[in-house]
Protein backbone atom coordinates (compact mmCIF):
# COMPACT_ATOMS: atom_id res chain seq x y z
CA UNK A 1 0.00 0.00 0.00
CA UNK A 2 1.47 3.46 -0.94
CA UNK A 3 0.26 6.42 1.18
CA UNK A 4 -0.94 9.15 -0.47
CA UNK A 5 -2.45 11.73 1.52
CA UNK A 6 -0.19 14.30 3.44
CA UNK A 7 -2.90 14.16 6.01
CA UNK A 8 -2.59 10.78 6.66
CA UNK A 9 -2.50 9.63 10.69
CA UNK A 10 0.62 8.23 10.26
CA UNK A 11 2.65 10.93 7.95
CA UNK A 12 1.64 13.61 10.42
CA UNK A 13 3.09 12.03 13.24
CA UNK A 14 6.22 11.83 11.40
CA UNK A 15 6.33 15.03 10.59
CA UNK A 16 6.27 16.05 13.90
CA UNK A 17 9.59 14.70 13.90
CA UNK A 18 10.76 18.20 12.27
CA UNK A 19 10.27 19.66 16.09
CA UNK A 20 12.69 18.98 18.79
CA UNK A 21 10.26 18.80 21.85
CA UNK A 22 8.48 16.12 19.49
CA UNK A 23 11.60 14.53 18.90
CA UNK A 24 13.15 14.91 22.75
CA UNK A 25 9.28 13.10 23.59
CA UNK A 26 9.14 10.48 20.82
CA UNK A 27 13.03 9.44 21.18
CA UNK A 28 13.21 9.80 18.01
CA UNK A 29 14.21 11.84 14.54
CA UNK A 30 15.09 11.89 11.16
CA UNK A 31 17.27 11.40 8.25
CA UNK A 32 17.27 12.22 4.57
CA UNK A 33 19.00 10.07 1.64
CA UNK A 34 20.15 6.94 1.02
CA UNK A 35 24.03 7.77 2.86
CA UNK A 36 22.37 8.96 6.28
CA UNK A 37 20.05 5.71 6.54
CA UNK A 38 22.44 3.28 5.60
CA UNK A 39 24.64 4.50 8.12
CA UNK A 40 21.68 4.59 10.23
CA UNK A 41 20.49 0.94 9.56
CA UNK A 42 24.60 0.30 9.87
CA UNK A 43 24.80 1.36 13.63
CA UNK A 44 21.65 -0.32 14.42
CA UNK A 45 19.74 3.26 14.83
CA UNK A 46 17.19 2.77 12.07
CA UNK A 47 13.47 2.04 13.07
CA UNK A 48 11.76 2.96 9.71
CA UNK A 49 12.33 3.85 6.29
CA UNK A 50 9.86 6.05 4.09
CA UNK A 51 10.14 5.20 0.70
CA UNK A 52 9.17 7.02 -2.40
CA UNK A 53 6.96 4.59 -4.69
CA UNK A 54 8.58 3.10 -7.07
CA UNK A 55 11.90 2.84 -4.95
CA UNK A 56 14.00 0.78 -2.72
CA UNK A 57 16.64 -0.50 -0.58
CA UNK A 58 18.52 -3.21 0.95
CA UNK A 59 17.97 -2.60 4.27
CA UNK A 60 15.76 -4.98 6.51
CA UNK A 61 13.53 -2.74 8.60
CA UNK A 62 10.08 -1.76 8.76
CA UNK A 63 8.81 -0.17 5.44
CA UNK A 64 6.51 2.83 4.40
CA UNK A 65 5.85 3.47 0.77
CA UNK A 66 4.73 7.28 0.55
CA UNK A 67 4.13 9.50 -3.14
CA UNK A 68 6.63 11.73 -4.14
CA UNK A 69 4.32 14.98 -2.49
CA UNK A 70 3.92 13.15 0.71
CA UNK A 71 8.07 12.58 0.78
CA UNK A 72 7.79 16.43 0.51
CA UNK A 73 6.11 17.13 3.30
CA UNK A 74 8.53 15.39 5.76
CA UNK A 75 11.34 16.64 4.02
CA UNK A 76 13.43 20.12 5.13
CA UNK A 77 15.24 19.61 1.46
CA UNK A 78 14.20 21.84 -1.63
CA UNK A 79 15.03 18.92 -3.65
CA UNK A 80 14.27 16.03 -1.08
CA UNK A 81 15.73 12.50 -1.55
CA UNK A 82 13.71 9.48 -2.29
CA UNK A 83 13.65 8.00 1.45
CA UNK A 84 13.95 9.07 4.56
CA UNK A 85 14.75 7.20 7.76
CA UNK A 86 13.06 7.61 11.22
CA UNK A 87 15.77 6.36 13.81
CA UNK A 88 16.11 6.02 17.19
CA UNK A 89 17.74 8.80 20.04
CA UNK A 90 20.15 6.64 21.93
CA UNK A 91 22.10 7.74 25.05
CA UNK A 92 24.63 5.94 26.63
CA UNK A 93 26.25 6.76 30.61
CA UNK A 94 29.38 5.09 29.76
CA UNK A 95 31.63 7.61 28.69
CA UNK A 96 34.55 6.47 28.09
CA UNK A 97 37.74 8.45 28.79
CA UNK A 98 37.98 11.07 26.33
CA UNK A 99 35.22 13.62 26.28
CA UNK A 100 34.20 16.50 24.55
CA UNK A 101 32.07 19.33 26.20
CA UNK A 102 30.96 21.70 23.90
CA UNK A 103 29.95 25.36 26.02
CA UNK A 104 27.11 26.66 23.70
CA UNK A 105 27.83 25.93 20.10
CA UNK A 106 24.78 27.28 18.02
CA UNK A 107 25.68 26.90 14.40
CA UNK A 108 24.50 23.77 13.10
CA UNK A 109 26.94 23.38 10.40
CA UNK A 110 29.67 23.62 13.42
CA UNK A 111 28.10 21.08 15.16
CA UNK A 112 28.18 18.96 12.35
CA UNK A 113 31.68 19.52 11.68
CA UNK A 114 32.86 18.83 15.08
CA UNK A 115 30.86 15.38 15.80
CA UNK A 116 32.61 14.88 12.29
CA UNK A 117 36.05 15.43 13.87
CA UNK A 118 35.18 13.88 17.27
CA UNK A 119 35.08 10.48 15.59
CA UNK A 120 37.95 11.00 13.23
CA UNK A 121 40.20 11.74 16.31
CA UNK A 122 38.94 8.87 18.87
CA UNK A 123 36.86 11.46 21.38
CA UNK A 124 34.61 8.57 23.14
CA UNK A 125 31.67 10.82 24.24
CA UNK A 126 30.11 14.42 23.32
CA UNK A 127 28.37 16.36 26.05
CA UNK A 128 26.21 19.15 25.05
CA UNK A 129 24.22 21.82 26.88
CA UNK A 130 20.68 22.51 26.82
CA UNK A 131 21.42 25.81 25.09
CA UNK A 132 23.44 24.04 22.24
CA UNK A 133 21.55 23.72 18.76
CA UNK A 134 19.65 20.36 18.98
CA UNK A 135 22.11 17.19 17.55
CA UNK A 136 18.97 16.00 15.76
CA UNK A 137 18.51 19.35 13.68
CA UNK A 138 18.67 18.63 9.65
CA UNK A 139 21.57 20.85 9.31
CA UNK A 140 23.53 19.48 12.02
CA UNK A 141 22.96 15.65 10.80
CA UNK A 142 23.82 16.87 7.05
CA UNK A 143 27.06 18.61 8.21
CA UNK A 144 28.12 15.26 10.59
CA UNK A 145 27.63 12.58 7.37
CA UNK A 146 26.55 10.21 9.70
CA UNK A 147 29.25 10.25 12.41
CA UNK A 148 26.77 10.95 14.69
CA UNK A 149 26.24 7.37 14.64
CA UNK A 150 29.28 6.31 15.59
CA UNK A 151 29.64 8.19 18.91
CA UNK A 152 27.92 8.79 21.93
CA UNK A 153 26.31 12.08 22.58
CA UNK A 154 24.46 13.30 25.04
CA UNK A 155 22.74 16.59 26.39
CA UNK A 156 23.48 17.76 30.67
CA UNK A 157 23.96 20.49 32.51
CA UNK A 158 27.59 21.53 32.18
CA UNK A 159 28.58 22.77 35.77
CA UNK A 160 27.69 19.76 37.35
CA UNK A 161 28.86 17.58 34.73
CA UNK A 162 32.30 18.38 35.42
CA UNK A 163 32.46 18.37 38.90
CA UNK A 164 31.23 14.68 38.07
CA UNK A 165 34.44 14.35 36.27
CA UNK A 166 36.63 15.67 38.33
CA UNK A 167 35.71 13.75 41.03
CA UNK A 168 35.90 10.33 38.94
CA UNK A 169 39.48 11.35 37.90
CA UNK A 170 38.98 13.47 34.37
CA UNK A 171 41.28 16.40 33.87
CA UNK A 172 39.52 19.04 32.70
CA UNK A 173 41.19 21.47 29.55
CA UNK A 174 39.03 24.65 28.30
CA UNK A 175 40.33 26.55 25.94
CA UNK A 176 41.93 30.13 26.41
CA UNK A 177 43.11 32.55 23.96
CA UNK A 178 44.85 34.69 26.17
CA UNK A 179 46.53 32.44 28.50
CA UNK A 180 47.73 28.91 29.14
CA UNK A 181 49.60 26.14 27.44
CA UNK A 182 50.09 25.53 23.63
CA UNK A 183 48.37 22.23 22.82
CA UNK A 184 51.23 21.10 21.27
CA UNK A 185 53.06 21.00 24.00
CA UNK A 186 50.34 19.10 26.33
CA UNK A 187 50.31 15.59 27.44
CA UNK A 188 46.93 14.34 28.38
CA UNK A 189 46.16 11.84 31.29
CA UNK A 190 44.74 8.93 30.59
CA UNK A 191 41.13 10.33 31.15
CA UNK A 192 40.52 13.77 30.01
CA UNK A 193 37.64 16.15 29.36
CA UNK A 194 38.35 19.34 26.96
CA UNK A 195 35.35 22.24 26.98
CA UNK A 196 35.17 24.23 23.87
CA UNK A 197 32.98 27.33 24.08
CA UNK A 198 30.42 29.28 22.20
CA UNK A 199 31.22 30.96 18.55
CA UNK A 200 31.35 34.50 19.75
CA UNK A 201 31.84 34.60 23.46
CA UNK A 202 34.32 31.18 24.37
CA UNK A 203 33.98 29.15 27.34
CA UNK A 204 31.77 30.76 29.98
CA UNK A 205 33.75 32.00 33.34
CA UNK A 206 32.14 29.43 35.57
CA UNK A 207 33.45 26.45 33.26
CA UNK A 208 36.78 27.90 32.91
CA UNK A 209 37.52 28.53 36.70
CA UNK A 210 36.39 24.27 36.85
CA UNK A 211 38.90 23.54 34.53
CA UNK A 212 42.82 21.89 35.75
CA UNK A 213 44.20 23.39 32.49
CA UNK A 214 43.84 26.04 29.37
CA UNK A 215 45.04 25.63 26.11
CA UNK A 216 45.61 27.80 22.72
CA UNK A 217 46.69 27.41 18.93
CA UNK A 218 49.69 29.28 18.45
CA UNK A 219 48.44 31.64 15.49
CA UNK A 220 49.47 35.11 14.02
CA UNK A 221 47.82 37.42 15.52
CA UNK A 222 46.49 39.55 12.29
CA UNK A 223 43.83 36.79 13.02
CA UNK A 224 41.41 37.03 15.71
CA UNK A 225 40.12 33.48 16.47
CA UNK A 226 39.76 30.06 14.25
CA UNK A 227 36.23 28.82 13.72
CA UNK A 228 35.29 27.07 16.62
CA UNK A 229 34.64 23.56 14.57
CA UNK A 230 38.22 23.95 13.47
CA UNK A 231 39.33 25.12 16.61
CA UNK A 232 38.15 22.02 18.45
CA UNK A 233 39.61 19.33 15.46
CA UNK A 234 42.81 20.92 15.75
CA UNK A 235 42.95 20.53 19.24
CA UNK A 236 41.32 16.76 19.32
CA UNK A 237 43.50 16.39 16.50
CA UNK A 238 46.92 17.11 18.56
CA UNK A 239 45.69 15.60 21.80
CA UNK A 240 45.27 11.87 19.64
CA UNK A 241 48.47 11.85 18.23
CA UNK B 1 21.83 64.61 1.40
CA UNK B 2 19.98 61.28 2.25
CA UNK B 3 18.73 58.98 -0.65
CA UNK B 4 15.65 58.06 -0.37
CA UNK B 5 15.10 56.07 -3.46
CA UNK B 6 15.84 52.62 -3.92
CA UNK B 7 15.73 53.53 -7.61
CA UNK B 8 18.24 56.11 -7.59
CA UNK B 9 21.14 55.66 -10.34
CA UNK B 10 23.68 55.40 -7.69
CA UNK B 11 21.99 53.06 -5.51
CA UNK B 12 21.05 50.66 -8.94
CA UNK B 13 24.68 50.53 -10.30
CA UNK B 14 25.72 49.77 -5.99
CA UNK B 15 23.22 46.44 -5.95
CA UNK B 16 24.80 45.29 -9.14
CA UNK B 17 27.74 44.18 -6.73
CA UNK B 18 25.50 41.52 -5.41
CA UNK B 19 26.23 39.81 -8.61
CA UNK B 20 29.61 38.10 -9.79
CA UNK B 21 29.79 39.44 -13.65
CA UNK B 22 29.72 43.63 -12.27
CA UNK B 23 31.99 42.27 -9.00
CA UNK B 24 34.67 40.99 -11.76
CA UNK B 25 33.57 44.05 -14.22
CA UNK B 26 34.09 47.05 -11.66
CA UNK B 27 36.88 44.95 -9.42
CA UNK B 28 34.46 46.23 -6.51
CA UNK B 29 32.61 44.07 -3.94
CA UNK B 30 30.14 44.70 -0.89
CA UNK B 31 30.79 43.76 2.67
CA UNK B 32 28.23 44.48 5.80
CA UNK B 33 28.48 45.49 8.86
CA UNK B 34 30.87 47.84 10.92
CA UNK B 35 33.36 45.04 12.00
CA UNK B 36 33.96 43.68 8.23
CA UNK B 37 33.60 47.46 6.55
CA UNK B 38 36.36 48.85 9.57
CA UNK B 39 38.63 45.85 8.51
CA UNK B 40 38.63 46.60 4.76
CA UNK B 41 39.33 50.34 6.12
CA UNK B 42 42.13 49.18 8.40
CA UNK B 43 43.65 46.93 5.61
CA UNK B 44 43.21 50.05 2.73
CA UNK B 45 40.26 48.18 0.96
CA UNK B 46 37.47 50.28 1.75
CA UNK B 47 36.55 52.70 -0.79
CA UNK B 48 32.90 53.86 0.34
CA UNK B 49 30.41 53.21 2.94
CA UNK B 50 26.64 53.24 2.75
CA UNK B 51 25.45 54.32 6.02
CA UNK B 52 22.09 54.40 7.14
CA UNK B 53 20.80 57.99 8.05
CA UNK B 54 20.88 58.88 11.61
CA UNK B 55 24.63 56.72 12.32
CA UNK B 56 27.96 57.78 11.48
CA UNK B 57 31.40 55.67 11.39
CA UNK B 58 35.10 56.97 12.09
CA UNK B 59 36.31 55.86 9.05
CA UNK B 60 38.09 58.78 7.01
CA UNK B 61 36.28 57.68 3.34
CA UNK B 62 33.49 59.28 0.91
CA UNK B 63 30.29 58.21 2.61
CA UNK B 64 26.97 58.41 0.93
CA UNK B 65 23.82 58.61 3.81
CA UNK B 66 20.60 56.70 2.76
CA UNK B 67 17.34 55.24 4.45
CA UNK B 68 16.48 51.78 5.95
CA UNK B 69 15.18 50.86 2.77
CA UNK B 70 17.78 51.65 0.90
CA UNK B 71 20.30 50.30 3.14
CA UNK B 72 17.69 46.71 2.62
CA UNK B 73 17.64 46.77 -0.89
CA UNK B 74 21.44 46.49 -0.95
CA UNK B 75 21.38 43.68 1.93
CA UNK B 76 21.52 40.36 1.44
CA UNK B 77 20.73 39.89 5.24
CA UNK B 78 17.12 39.64 7.10
CA UNK B 79 18.09 41.89 9.22
CA UNK B 80 20.62 44.50 7.41
CA UNK B 81 23.29 46.26 9.61
CA UNK B 82 23.30 50.03 9.22
CA UNK B 83 26.28 50.09 7.30
CA UNK B 84 27.80 48.56 4.29
CA UNK B 85 31.00 49.32 2.47
CA UNK B 86 32.24 49.56 -1.00
CA UNK B 87 35.65 47.78 -1.31
CA UNK B 88 38.56 47.27 -3.64
CA UNK B 89 38.92 43.90 -5.09
CA UNK B 90 43.31 43.47 -5.21
CA UNK B 91 45.45 40.88 -6.30
CA UNK B 92 48.84 41.15 -5.93
CA UNK B 93 51.22 38.82 -8.30
CA UNK B 94 54.09 38.46 -5.18
CA UNK B 95 52.45 35.49 -4.08
CA UNK B 96 55.01 34.45 -1.41
CA UNK B 97 56.57 31.40 -0.32
CA UNK B 98 53.79 29.60 1.27
CA UNK B 99 50.96 29.25 -1.41
CA UNK B 100 47.51 27.29 -0.65
CA UNK B 101 45.82 26.04 -3.83
CA UNK B 102 42.19 24.98 -3.48
CA UNK B 103 40.74 23.23 -6.35
CA UNK B 104 37.25 23.93 -6.56
CA UNK B 105 35.93 24.25 -3.23
CA UNK B 106 32.06 24.78 -3.83
CA UNK B 107 30.51 25.72 -0.57
CA UNK B 108 30.86 29.16 0.71
CA UNK B 109 31.27 28.07 4.49
CA UNK B 110 34.40 26.22 3.92
CA UNK B 111 35.93 29.13 2.14
CA UNK B 112 35.46 31.68 3.97
CA UNK B 113 36.51 29.24 7.33
CA UNK B 114 39.74 28.34 5.35
CA UNK B 115 40.49 31.70 4.64
CA UNK B 116 40.28 32.54 8.31
CA UNK B 117 42.85 29.55 9.41
CA UNK B 118 45.45 30.42 6.20
CA UNK B 119 45.72 33.60 7.91
CA UNK B 120 46.18 32.14 11.12
CA UNK B 121 48.52 29.87 10.36
CA UNK B 122 50.84 32.20 8.08
CA UNK B 123 49.55 31.43 3.95
CA UNK B 124 50.73 34.24 2.08
CA UNK B 125 48.61 33.30 -1.04
CA UNK B 126 45.36 31.69 -1.59
CA UNK B 127 44.80 30.59 -4.86
CA UNK B 128 41.29 30.29 -6.48
CA UNK B 129 40.80 27.90 -9.65
CA UNK B 130 37.52 29.76 -11.57
CA UNK B 131 35.06 26.93 -10.42
CA UNK B 132 35.04 27.68 -6.86
CA UNK B 133 32.71 29.49 -5.05
CA UNK B 134 32.79 33.06 -5.72
CA UNK B 135 35.14 34.91 -3.05
CA UNK B 136 33.14 38.22 -3.28
CA UNK B 137 30.09 36.13 -2.19
CA UNK B 138 28.50 37.88 1.14
CA UNK B 139 28.26 34.29 2.50
CA UNK B 140 32.49 33.62 1.65
CA UNK B 141 32.72 37.30 3.45
CA UNK B 142 31.13 36.63 6.40
CA UNK B 143 32.96 34.06 7.10
CA UNK B 144 35.76 35.13 6.61
CA UNK B 145 35.39 37.59 9.20
CA UNK B 146 37.59 40.32 7.54
CA UNK B 147 40.46 38.05 7.42
CA UNK B 148 40.48 38.31 3.56
CA UNK B 149 41.51 41.49 3.67
CA UNK B 150 44.96 40.04 5.38
CA UNK B 151 45.96 37.90 2.89
CA UNK B 152 46.44 38.00 -1.15
CA UNK B 153 43.65 36.24 -3.37
CA UNK B 154 43.90 35.19 -6.54
CA UNK B 155 41.83 33.19 -9.18
CA UNK B 156 44.03 31.25 -11.75
CA UNK B 157 43.66 28.27 -13.78
CA UNK B 158 45.54 25.53 -11.06
CA UNK B 159 47.46 23.09 -13.89
CA UNK B 160 48.99 26.11 -15.43
CA UNK B 161 49.98 27.44 -12.09
CA UNK B 162 51.22 24.39 -10.54
CA UNK B 163 53.60 24.47 -13.23
CA UNK B 164 54.92 27.91 -12.92
CA UNK B 165 55.02 27.14 -9.46
CA UNK B 166 57.56 24.15 -9.81
CA UNK B 167 59.65 25.77 -12.37
CA UNK B 168 59.82 28.45 -9.58
CA UNK B 169 61.23 25.73 -7.41
CA UNK B 170 57.73 25.51 -5.32
CA UNK B 171 57.48 21.68 -3.85
CA UNK B 172 53.60 20.86 -4.65
CA UNK B 173 52.06 19.09 -1.79
CA UNK B 174 48.50 17.34 -2.31
CA UNK B 175 46.24 15.62 -0.19
CA UNK B 176 45.03 11.76 -1.02
CA UNK B 177 43.49 9.78 2.19
CA UNK B 178 44.88 6.29 0.29
CA UNK B 179 48.77 7.12 0.63
CA UNK B 180 51.29 9.25 1.27
CA UNK B 181 53.09 10.99 4.29
CA UNK B 182 51.59 11.83 7.62
CA UNK B 183 51.67 15.44 7.85
CA UNK B 184 53.21 15.14 11.44
CA UNK B 185 56.16 13.48 9.81
CA UNK B 186 55.99 16.46 6.79
CA UNK B 187 59.11 18.67 6.67
CA UNK B 188 58.60 21.74 4.58
CA UNK B 189 60.90 23.55 1.91
CA UNK B 190 61.12 27.07 1.66
CA UNK B 191 58.86 27.52 -0.80
CA UNK B 192 55.79 25.42 -1.61
CA UNK B 193 51.87 24.55 -2.32
CA UNK B 194 49.68 22.50 -0.82
CA UNK B 195 46.55 21.81 -2.88
CA UNK B 196 43.01 20.89 -1.17
CA UNK B 197 40.70 19.76 -3.17
CA UNK B 198 36.94 19.61 -3.73
CA UNK B 199 34.24 18.69 -0.66
CA UNK B 200 33.45 15.73 -3.10
CA UNK B 201 35.69 14.44 -5.24
CA UNK B 202 39.19 15.73 -3.49
CA UNK B 203 41.99 16.30 -5.75
CA UNK B 204 41.25 15.93 -9.52
CA UNK B 205 43.90 13.62 -10.82
CA UNK B 206 45.65 16.13 -13.45
CA UNK B 207 46.73 17.99 -10.41
CA UNK B 208 47.40 15.04 -8.09
CA UNK B 209 50.08 14.55 -11.07
CA UNK B 210 51.72 17.26 -11.09
CA UNK B 211 52.32 17.36 -7.53
CA UNK B 212 55.92 15.90 -5.61
CA UNK B 213 53.94 14.48 -2.63
CA UNK B 214 51.25 13.34 -0.99
CA UNK B 215 49.93 14.30 2.44
CA UNK B 216 47.30 12.80 4.78
CA UNK B 217 46.25 13.35 8.18
CA UNK B 218 45.70 9.97 10.40
CA UNK B 219 42.35 9.47 11.81
CA UNK B 220 39.58 6.74 13.22
CA UNK B 221 38.45 4.72 9.93
CA UNK B 222 35.22 5.22 11.18
CA UNK B 223 35.36 8.38 9.83
CA UNK B 224 35.41 8.38 5.98
CA UNK B 225 36.66 11.89 5.73
CA UNK B 226 37.17 15.51 7.47
CA UNK B 227 35.29 18.24 6.26
CA UNK B 228 37.60 20.25 3.72
CA UNK B 229 38.31 23.36 5.67
CA UNK B 230 38.87 21.10 8.81
CA UNK B 231 41.65 19.27 6.88
CA UNK B 232 42.84 22.53 5.03
CA UNK B 233 43.44 23.76 8.53
CA UNK B 234 44.95 20.68 10.36
CA UNK B 235 47.44 20.65 7.42
CA UNK B 236 48.49 24.53 7.73
CA UNK B 237 48.48 23.99 11.55
CA UNK B 238 50.78 21.02 11.11
CA UNK B 239 53.11 23.05 8.70
CA UNK B 240 53.35 26.48 10.24
CA UNK B 241 54.63 24.70 13.67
Amino acid sequence: MVIESVNNERIKEIRKLKEKKHRDKEKKFLVEGEHLALEAYKSGNLETLIICDGYDYDMDVNKIFVTKDVIKSISELETPYNVIGICNIKENDEIGNKVLLLDNIQDPGNLGTIIRSAVAFNVDTIVLNNKSVDLYNSKVLRAAQGNNFYINIIRKDLIEFVSLLKKDGYKIYSTNVNNGNDVKNVKTNEKYAIIMGNEGNGVSADLQDLSDFNIYITMNDKCESLNVAVATSIILYELNK
